[in-house]
């Protein structure tokens, strides 16, 4: 094996982020998340959503905060709206249900919502024989890799405001989509038109660790009471306190993403020079080129991937995926091979 | 401060740990708990049981390995007998209800369960107005600082067996319950005296961490679709799997609990010398003097702990907690200034 | 068998209800409970508890209205506290907690709950690590046969209101306990006093069916819907409405029970005057005289009724409910049959 | 108004039923469907299904049987496979996410489920990501009037018991899709053709009620649990079990349906002979002709009904439903008053 373009969580953490566990590591700090790195951590991330009133808190994975963010928001008769690929409604095994809820999906070509997409959703969901959609679930970059513009997102959140519902954005990868080259969005943007959002540390080089951020001040009260009975508190909340603080101390959090969008870029660029298609546009760190089965066949005996989906006779589309950790040399290599492939 | 009582989660990790989260960093490995480092930690964890067979787990945090794993025994009427004291009854926001399912809780003064306060309760739990108990929980070491015996749990145990009862333990201070003075039990004897048990690794040395261990067979199967979808599957399993691994691999995990004992018989001993009497007798690393309110405010000038229960006219009984990681000098000098207080 | 006083449902419905159904049986009317009988019925309680305001909605039994009438007042997190012998605590097989909330038990020597009993509970309940008590659950009468006088319920009103708690009450027994002897409230006191109750009929005349009451108007918005997500939404809504429209038309709700409580006086009458002691006070349709158990053996022959509780040296508590539908003849065979055991 | 074909649940019962409930009305009676009568009726329906071993229960309403049923099969991590026009995919509010299980929905032009269509699904729900289904859901008659041929349903129950899935069939309108000219099934082979059914009384003539029958023996311990934790249990079970006594006691069950199915008929020949087309083929006691909008606004002056879905160019479906209760002449007026319009 040469290399695996899996997923961005194949290595450990960025060094940094060791270190820093280290440094403090024999300190005596309180428990649950209100230790000095955790609130230094926070600090240091309303800063950067431009939001001193936001909440800011820690958990340990993704589906873990998808699952208590979105409980946290619902009434029992509430509902999710999320795109057929969410990875609510595909990947997490039913994890929102198991609160209660069900998920309202909608099909989307690129894995993106837009107001077009809901206004049939919200026609048909008027009586109490329906559920009652309250949350709008977007992912960015989304399941797809494809990110928001800035005129979507005011477009989608002007529109749930307008119809009384929360919108809320998992941010996985959000830091990809971020430093994306077709981005022009910030992390304050995104704060701005949200109502709650998460800013992924496992897929941009922490150990572990979600910052959730919640601008909606109605849905701030309580929020450790939620964090706690999912069992989402963690006793040392300071081990991913402290990483957010490395993360955010400087510009450390978006040099990883752009280094992972970057070693994207240079796949896809490589991938469209040879002649190969893909199915959905390559934005973030997660690529999916069409290739022949027979070359997906070949390039799977010296690289890690996953085939996405049948593409046309013969075809398949894949699923590359770069981190912070990917070496401009696997990505040489992976077009070498392909080079020959094609 | 001279130094914290309040709990064995204080500190970061032991540093062999951070050293080897250091040495397999920057590997590529699968995710979601099925890398290399995960599996040896299996294998020496099913070692140290004694149970080849033995289904093991990682998550991040006790409260979320007792929510999924007594949802993962029970059908949607059954419910879990736990002590009034027991944690789950008391301290964990209502997360096993929020799986849906009740606890009936028994009154046991030093927060034990024995076969003789549970008669009642099975007697009275017949027919479909009541719930069906299915599991009993238990905590080694308890809520109060207390160990079980082998011939209790033997005894709890085989009364369980008889009345199609599974037994759970709590395992997040196993390391200073086995290590105890007046321990006769082993980890190997834990596994055959239950049904599933965690070995917890948050309060004896890890950053954050419990190993879930399944010694039944009929409750093994489908076990990570629970996890998943308690959002309790890590992407970077690795972080969990690298921590056990050197817990594991030598006697590390049971020198880190001796000290905690070394160190809380130290503060017993010394108190008991002062002429302080004990709400329950001091076995672990969790130990209940009973102190005048005078004394207890003197000393939390200084030191960092619990108030627990008042204790009659003008005394408390007081929690301290000692860690792996407690320093004799810190002990010594609470035993200095309690002299003074006597 | 010369008479069941088992329990008050063991009749089917005072023959006016039935007529009532007969009488507009085939006209066509809109389904799910918004049928001309159901509005006029609606009205007829409106104006019964004297808010014009109370939103008003029936369902087909006690359990399911307790579930969901809970389930609607709680944020996830939140807990409702109830007396040890709560019917929703003990003989609805974890209804509650299966819609994700804990009942916080609080022990009660006659059934009823007080502000001194709270306290405490309050007072401990304070952080993230416990469930956050919101609602207080009281039935009236009480599972003992005790009633509230109007200032304990305007004592207990009165704290929940300064603690921010919700007043539930299930009034499975409401119509016995209104018409006691020693009864001082109505039925515009009981909404005045609480935020949400309801009105049982399956305990006092109907076939099936009781009504929800919800005075505090924060709580009305959306009620069909969590009722229908419970599966408590009738397509025949008409079949509750037409009972609960005869049973309010004129005084008949509260004839069947002033009834009900001759009986169970007479009993009550007889058994002291034969020198037998009670549990608790006699005060509603079902007494809890104490036996020998030698007496209760016998009276089993030929009368219907649950052996309580232990009360004594072979002596036991028996419950003796009686109902609507109860002879006098039945009591005084009763009465006549236990003259010869005392 | 001249009629309501709204639904089948507009009227009251048939007057067989209002008789039987009057005659035994003032006997005493076990509570808890544990009575004379409803052990009667469920030995007739024993009798029906030709399976003396299945278990009976009843409960008053179907979104109520198809949670409680559908929660009773399933795991946590397990999910129900329906059809996108299933009613509990659709029409009950969120009631199966509620306790907990996702619904896989799978597109289905007639509302049907067959072996083809699940395939896919079960191909991609193979690890622990994604939900892991297991039972699956039909309505018979289907949503939109459809009913399975006997073939088509040995068909789907055989690719059931191959794959290891549960076959649950909602019954609300299954008089009717038995009675069905087209039918070739009967209700034993209902029976042996799935796991768990219900027999629907509130649609066919009852005041209310639905009888749910449990085939597999592995299905049916504890089930009373599971009706009362979901508040399902009746006090006075009576009522609902003198209705079935009465509907099974001959073949009254039946003709009321057939009488259904004749006024449903009568109007699906008249429109076609008036040139109109069908959403789907007419084959029981709903049926979907397509009219023009200008139509359908003059029929609404005069009688009541839902227009379904948008059919093209000024063009809509409709439902028309009738029931035991529907006339003839009223049938004839709509014909009538159509032919005006055509």
């Amino acid at each position: 094996m040469k290399y695996q373009f899996f997923n961005d969580y194949s290595e450990g953490a960025h060094p940094r982020i060791l270190e820093r566990l280290a440094a403090s590591n024999l300190q005596q700090m309180t428990g649950y998340g209100e230790d000095a790195l955790s609130l230094q951590a926070q600090a240091l991330i309303q800063e950067a959503v431009g939001n001193s009133k936001a909440a800011v808190h820690f958990v340990s994975g993704g589906t873990h905060a998808n699952l208590l963010c979105l409980a946290s928001m619902l009434r029992p008769y509430e509902s999710v709206i999320a795109a057929t690929s969410g990875h609510i409604h595909v990947h997490e095994a039913g994890a929102v249900e198991a609160t209660g809820h069900k998920i309202e999906a909608v099909p989307s070509r690129d894995g993106k919502l837009r107001p077009e997409l809901l206004h049939g959703l919200l026609a048909l969901h008027q009586d109490e024989h329906m559920t009652k959609p309250k949350v709008v679930f977007i992912s960015h970059a989304s399941e797809v890799g494809t990110i928001y513009a800035k005129a979507e997102l005011e477009a989608l959140y002007g529109f749930c405001q307008q119809h009384g519902l929360y919108l809320y954005l998992d941010g996985a990868r959000i830091g990809s989509a971020l430093t994306a080259n077709a981005s022009d969005l910030s992390l304050a943007d995104i704060a701005a038109l949200t109502d709650m959002f998460y800013i992924g540390g496992t897929k941009n080089g922490a150990l572990l660790g979600e910052a959730i951020v919640i601008n909606n001040p109605a849905l701030q009260p309580e929020f450790r009471r939620h964090i706690k009975q999912r069992g989402a508190l963690l006793a040392k909340g300071r081990v991913i306190g402290a990483q957010f603080l490395e993360l955010f101390a400087d510009e450390l959090y978006f040099e990883l993403a752009q280094h992972a969008n970057r070693m994207a870029e240079q796949l896809a660029d490589g991938l469209q020079t040879l002649g190969f298609d893909f199915l959905t546009p390559p934005q973030s760190n997660q690529i999916f080129p069409i290739l022949p089965d027979t070359a997906i066949e070949q390039l799977q005996q010296e690289y890690g991937f996953y085939v996405w989906v049948a593409a046309g006779e013969g075809m398949s589309a894949i699923r590359l995926v770069t981190s912070w950790a990917t070496e401009e040399q696997a990505v040489q290599a992976f077009l070498e091979d392909a080079r020959g492939l094609a």
